[in-house]
């Protein structure tokens, strides 16, 4: 959080810390995730933000017209990119891989926000956030997971013809029933568990082709 | 909904239909799940159901002191028993039935109460009408799933060691998953689909236990 000038933009009012642009916007997106962590969605305001941003209420209704859509700007800019596909040149590594990031992903400080949204809203409401993470978060992780399985149909690892929209499910469903049942505990969700109890036993090939489990 | 007389309770004002004891709360059992799925549970009054199951106010006040307490009593009583394990003589019809069931319950008149529930409330309000879901419905589903494997193990269609808690998960967290993501469309979620993509291939032998699969 340094204070920053010189960024041409609309003319701010005096506020405790001069900062334009991404600075400043990266100050709010924090504090809001940081509100959203402490106490909720209900609770949360847009004065509490603009002060525990340093900035002013003003600042924010500038850019947000609403607590709904500051919020899903924040979640927007905080959900890291899902990155490039794993290709550790093994099936259990590259599995392990986008398991483990899927795990860091709903543990992190982003992850814990939305999180604490789907527990507070209702479904209607909840709608517009879960929109963003199916799109930012789910759907990368099941196509990530299609892709490195048919890298291992390609390298003989995966039986030809598993690789079914059910089976890309898999990852996500189990983290996210196990995060619904454990209410949020991360030590329940273990990522080498799901590789090797469910997707390698699940994928692997027939014996009749040869191959070991 | 036939009128019955004769069971002694206590003193009734008079009501457009007299009925007593258990024929009364199966009326406004249902009534309840019917004003549930048609209404919602916002929506949903004391008076709605009273006057849907034809009977008076006082009658649900003198039972239930609040549309939670009534809500909660109408699915304890509405979920189907689980019913014996299935025992078809093979695995693939034991899970088939056990699936079948679990996802004929999800679509049943109070599995979709409780679907409107779960949409319409926070996690916190939720939580009451989730355990009894949990309790009556997803923890026996699991046991029996467990049992089943257990016997596949017995008779060498199950891999040893393939029964985890995790592998037992999968049936409720597919299900919940695909429910959720596809908004309630039953044609979604493929009892055979996730028994010959999902269930068998997890479990089934090793190749050098000599074991086709």
């Amino acid at each position: 959080m340094t204070a920053e000038t010189g960024t041409v933009r609309a003319a701010a009012p005096t506020t405790p810390l001069r900062r334009r642009g991404e600075a400043l916007e990266n100050a709010i997106h924090e504090a809001v995730l940081q509100q959203l962590t402490t106490d909720g969605y209900a609770r949360m305001t847009m004065e509490g933000v603009a002060s525990a941003a340093q900035t002013g209420k003003a600042a924010l209704y500038r850019r947000w017209s609403s607590k709904e859509e500051l919020v899903r700007d924040a979640l927007r800019a905080s959900v890291p990119p899902a990155g490039p596909t794993p290709d550790t040149g093994a099936l259990r590594g590259d599995l392990l891989e986008v398991v483990t990031r899927l795990r860091a992903a709903m543990f992190s400080e982003v992850g814990t926000a939305v999180r604490v949204l789907m527990g507070e809203l209702d479904q209607r409401r909840a709608h517009a956030f879960l929109e963003i993470v199916l799109e930012r978060v789910v759907e990368p992780t099941t196509a990530m997971i299609g892709e490195v399985l048919e890298r291992g149909v390609a390298r003989g690892e995966v039986r030809p013809g598993a690789v079914t929209p059910l089976v890309t499910d898999l990852v996500p469903a189990l983290m996210l029933y196990r995060i619904k049942m454990c209410g949020g505990d991360a030590e329940r969700v273990d990522p080498q568990a799901i590789v090797d109890e469910v997707l390698l036993p699940v994928v692997r090939p027939n014996p009749s082709a040869g191959q070991g489990s």
